[in-house]
């Protein structure tokens, strides 16, 4: 049994049901072992949602790359690889989104530290693109272009899935940040 | 004790602790009186949570009212409804993004019907602004935007509450649909 068929079991079970609505007895059975068995893979329940947390992370992280030097370029770029991510991987992003709200306090206060680094990266993309707008403008709308890009996983059936999207999503962050710097 | 006292405490304990971790002598406690006695108004902790969807869908569709001539004004007047929504009633507006799930599968089949609605509404809205663009994108536009505007509820404490961001989110709007219709 490896923890990567804990995750993933635990990823989709998190996203269909919810957090707290899956035991570990739940978890064992998704893999094939006992529900205590899990606990020889993972201290608790809430270390898998933490796991999870920073898979999510890092997977943004890594998507991202480096900063590109032309503002316009560097932006679009960062929005692609959101706009990818919550296409490609809707279960992750979605737990990602919905079950902040079951970390330990401690975990939360440290993923939300992690988090501040991603949202900083996207402020600084706006800040190159609309130099004009306040630090609170800018702050928005990073916030509200990371919750469009990220709600594709929420998208219904008929809709999500297809990652020809990304392009379109990209077309959405480059139209909004345009008129941000008028 | 009134039903709307209730159906307000059971909004801040779904948005602050998640459906499934509150429990009807947690709801009681919050309004005075025993677990039980919520049962003398509502026949389930499931059809509080019904209703405080529909009271997020009747609320979105009274705040939009009816379509208007000009179609950048009708898309506009449409995106600051649920901008002022997502900023105004952040609790109701969270429990209606991640809870869908705790809804039973009738009261879920219904409740995706009268969102259609209410989609529908948006895509009709982008379609006049961007008639050039397919079925699927205007769809996946509809839905990223919407997506966009309720993050707000979301957003960090120090960030959303302010009324004012719906000015900067219906320019955001304003510029994706203008980047839509090139």
């Amino acid at each position: 049994m490896s923890e990567r068929l804990i995750l993933d079991a635990a990823k989709d079970l998190f996203y269909v049901r919810g957090f707290t609505a899956v035991g570990v007895n739940d978890l064992g059975a998704a893999v094939g072992i006992s529900g205590p068995a899990i606990y020889r893979h993972f201290s608790s329940k809430a270390e898998i949602l933490t796991t999870l947390f920073d898979e999510a992370m890092d997977r943004l992280l890594e998507l991202a790359g480096p900063p590109l030097d032309d503002p316009r370029e560097n932006l679009l770029a960062l929005a692609r690889t959101h706009a990818e991510f919550a296409l490609r991987d809707r279960a992750l992003v979605s737990v990602y989104m919905r079950e902040e709200r079951s970390l330990s306090d401690a975990e939360r206060t440290r993923l939300r530290r992690r988090q501040r680094a991603f949202v900083d990266r996207w402020v600084r993309a706006l800040e190159r693109c609309a130099p004009d707008r306040s630090p609170d403008e800018i702050e928005a709308s990073a916030h509200a272009l990371i919750g469009m890009l990220l709600s594709a996983a929420h998208w219904p059936a008929s809709v999500r899935g297809n990652v020809a999207y990304a392009d379109l999503l990209v077309d959405l962050v480059d139209g909004a940040a345009t008129r941000l710097a008028i």
